[in-house]
């Protein structure tokens, strides 16, 4: 059997059983849509999924860009993929329709990506990328970058990057050196060098608009003098712009989708169009930086989807050794899933794939709601403090997951002709790009929660007390409810006890096990979401389906949640093992 | 700096100081040695490992062998490093000089292939196939053999392997199907198909001999019928022996050495000598997979190092980004050492790579004391008990290091003109071959801990008793040495509970948590070593390498071995989620 790289019913499970996404269309914005246009977008994106996009992977993984007299050549399946990509409408789904958008809730589209994601990773990396950027323009740039950038790329003719790093500037922003200096006819002369720019060069579109950080002549040191440029590989009357690819990356994954460094003005030629106000840059990009870090979450919780079903379908078909009391050599051996390791093995994926993706479902669903709801502010709070979780938690959990699926296929997991290695090298990438998981880390920790004096996390645990009550209602193992409320308990606890170490000058402190308050908060989180998921399983009929949920439901409070103590002791103490100073 | 891959003092540290190595020099067989010899041993491998053996990594990596017309071509690199390594008498370093061999301590040996691995170990790949099959030839094999077979490739001229799996039985030997008839000559006709069969193939060696598990025709089904032969791929004559290689397995990692599909007697002229008397293949195999698994752990903790000191000497001359307290954004930046979360991925590291290194130091104490010592039987058992955890540590916890490694180098982590991602792609194999991770826990807890009743264990808890006394007498801090007390008692605790689960009929749940069970067991015998690590340390002068010692063993006994409750009880609430039948 194909691999489905996505469960369809748990698709719609989380839709419409989980994020009761059909109330959204009560909003004004999405009030031309329905179940039924949710579905024709779902369909499509599954068709495309399976049909074209997951074809491609292996392809594209084993024929990576390469340079070629300074122009970087692609796989050529990417030139079938790209347009499909568009008229299935995927880059410009959720966008107004006064830009040619759909006005698709953002809980929809995530669903539709992830298929997508799942499939081709890469691929999908041009695309979103792309639409990021035009995103950016259209929240920021005036009507020419609108018109003659903007449109071009929503409609897929041009693409678009992210141009953040440079050699020594990466996850330190402040640090941009990248120089522009303002043209008498509006424009600015650019001079620097980025590296890591995915998609920096193609030969897929007629040209490629690079979103970059710069700065300009006489501005103030650090990230309060970074501003934003569009920058085109060609500029509008069809000139080359002396954007140079000085070299492509080799890399461990993400092999369909070149990362690049590039040179900006080599020759003194070129030109890039602020976006929006000098100096606003980085608080720009942090708009499409809040969405990227969402979608490399996706992308995460995707690829180990994938992996989880291809190794659930290996250990169904795989036949084995015996059962542990089948002391008979000569009976037949019976299939890896029925031995309790492998069986642990499947349901730790299942639970990790599944519980990122509930989170970036209700993420979205928040970001539906921070955008066109009623109480926007509460919803952004909310989106806001999930975020780093929703990033990191896919990732680092996921690149388990990858890992196990890789470990179900024994020998074979380790040989290219079987695909679940080429998953794990993938999945490294997303602890890493959009900030690293220590970053995300900080964010959570240093920004994120102490915001408004705590008000997300006040949000958040009404949230999460209002699931207690679903699942109440729904007769939920109390156990797992107590566990819940237990847990989210120890959240509030340990953060206070940061949050008054931070106020009381000891910042270090505070900070020191900001990636254990991290792992801690995301077990939570998705114990929140197992509940969530436990408790419309519990409303629907008993079936195999709904029992599966259960029973990670069951697997994550009773075998992942009691981590949580032992992390929540480790940040109080304060362990200060690596603060010594021996390194 | 170039990378170390190894540090010399900690080499020096667990031989000397931990490990006492010289006491060794008493016994009868390393009469000859003295802590001289030992020196000259570690200084021509680490002179081997960083000026030959390094420097071919990335190339053997890159340029993987291939098929043509039928021959493995490897590496040309190979060719230069082969005879070195045997001249350096990394062949026969342990075994009896009868066979050549200079009665080194297993103890010393292992540091020195420690060097050699963490500088390559595809390359160590082949040597170790090599001296382990001419093992098991010397061990079983009969004076034809020995002197036709194994002086060869002790000497080097001839390689070896091991073939085993069979593409339906991997992890169940049992069903193992290659069929042997015997002939008039007293030489078996060889008929069946082989994977995953490493060295199986090259053009370095004048020839291979296969050590191979088949089925003498009517002999008894299941692994009691299974017999040991070495299968030469030239017959001693010179004449070919009907050995193809069916094909190469492209890999993850591993590049520099061949994995291979062989096929024996496609033309019905492949002939094989047995090794041994009919039938005991599988316990003869067992010598050359217990050394085989101990090498497996070794390589795991070598490419953990390798990629640990990578990272260090990354982290502290590599600037980026600035204090918390610092908020003058013209400051300089600061090198990523000086962030907590670095030093954390630093120290973790460390903790694994130094805590894996000292439990395989100790193991081959015990192997050295098996064999030569006073109580064999004893030191035996400590052998078996901890081989599984020698195995699956350093590759489970040693995996989560390499990645480690990638994440503190960001992006250029990700790309391949750093070598932390070929090391985390080296490692994956390490949790799957000579026994998956799986496979080890249920050997721990079926086989291991249970057997004569117990015994190992009772052994295991007075070595950690006598480590105790010594922590204690050398100041250790008193609230570490409570905690490795208390965690010895949960392991003995859980034991029993267990065993009773077996006794009492329930084989199932008894082996249900086996997994957690040898990361909780992994997870004390690591808190053992470190105990022990500390205590030498506290008995030495005050210096920096000592306060690293310190800080790793603080770090793995305060911010690991707390893990030891939360497994603990998981196993004994006999958590079932994945019992379910919803798969």
């Amino acid at each position: 059997m194909a691999n489905p790289l996505v469960s369809d019913r748990n698709v719609e499970f989380l839709l419409y059983e989980l994020a009761r996404a059909e109330d959204l269309t009560a909003l004004p914005y999405f009030s031309e849509h329905s179940r039924e246009t949710f579905d024709l977008v779902l369909a499509s994106a599954r068709k495309l999924a399976r049909e074209q996009l997951f074809p491609a992977f292996k392809p594209m993984d084993d024929e990576p860009p390469r340079l070629e007299n300074g122009q970087v050549r692609i796989h050529p399946a990417m030139r079938e993929l790209w347009p499909r990509m568009f008229e299935m409408g995927l880059g410009t789904a959720t966008r107004p329709a006064e830009v040619g958008g759909q006005q698709l809730p953002r809980t929809v589209a995530v669903l539709a990506a992830h298929y997508c994601m799942a499939a081709n990773g890469a691929a999908m990396g041009y695309l979103g990328l792309t639409t990021g950027a035009a995103h950016l323009i259209e929240a920021f740039g005036d009507e020419f970058l609108k018109r003659e950038f903007m449109t071009r790329m929503y409609a897929g003719e041009w693409a678009g990057t992210m141009a953040l790093t440079e050699p020594d500037a990466g996850s330190s922003l402040a640090d941009v050196r990248t120089r522009a200096r303002p043209q008498a006819d509006g424009t600015f002369r650019i001079d620097g060098n980025k590296v890591f720019i995915s998609g920096g060069d193609q030969d897929l579109t007629a040209n490629i608009v690079h979103l970059t950080l710069a700065r300009i002549e006489g501005a103030p040191a650090g990230i309060k003098g970074v501003s934003l440029f569009a920058i085109p590989k060609k500029r509008p009357d069809g000139s080359d712009n002396d954007c140079a690819c000085a070299g492509v990356f080799h890399k461990m994954g993400w092999r369909g989708l070149p990362s690049i460094a590039l040179n900006f003005g080599e020759r003194g030629e070129c030109r890039g169009w602020l976006v929006g106000e000098p100096n606003l840059g980085i608080s720009y990009m942090f708009q499409l930086m809040n969405d990227a870090r969402l979608m490399v979450g996706l992308n995460a919780a995707s690829t180990a989807s994938a992996a989880y079903f291809e190794a659930l379908e290996y250990a169904r078909t795989r036949p084995q050794g015996r059962s542990l009391n089948a002391r008979d050599p000569a009976s037949p051996q019976v299939p890896i899933m029925q031995h309790a390791d492998v069986r642990r093995m499947l349901l730790k994926q299942k639970a990790i794939v599944e519980g990122a993706l509930a989170l970036l479902v209700t993420c979205a669903r928040y970001a539906d709601l921070a955008k066109h709801g009623d109480d926007r502010h509460r919803a952004q709070l909310l989106l806001d403090v999930l975020t780093p979780v929703a990033k990191s938690f896919p990732a680092e959990r996921g690149f388990e997951a990858n890992a196990l699926s890789v470990q179900v296929h024994g020998g074979y997991g380790y040989t290219s002709e079987y695909l679940p290695e080429a998953w794990l090298r993938d999945q490294k990438l997303n602890t890493i790009h959009e900030g690293t998981t220590g970053i995300q880390s900080l964010d959570l920790l240093g920004r994120k929660v102490v915001a408004e004096g705590g008000a997300a996390l006040v949000a958040l645990n009404e949230e999460i007390e209002s699931a207690i009550e679903r699942a109440t209602a729904a007769r939920v193992e109390p156990g797992w409810i107590d566990a819940v409320r237990r847990a989210a308990a120890v959240v509030r606890d340990v953060t206070m006890l940061l949050a008054s170490k931070g106020l009381s000058g000891d910042r270090d402190g505070m900070m020191l096990h900001s990636f254990d308050y991290l792992d801690l908060f995301g077990t939570v989180v998705i114990a929140w979401q197992w509940l969530l998921q436990a408790a419309a399983a519990k409303e629907g009929r008993d079936d195999r389906f709904y029992r599966g949920k259960l029973a990670a439901a069951q697997y994550w409070i009773n075998a992942e949640l009691p981590r949580v103590d032992y992390l929540a002791k480790l940040i109080a103490d304060g362990e200060d093992s690596y603060a010594a100073d021996w390194f």
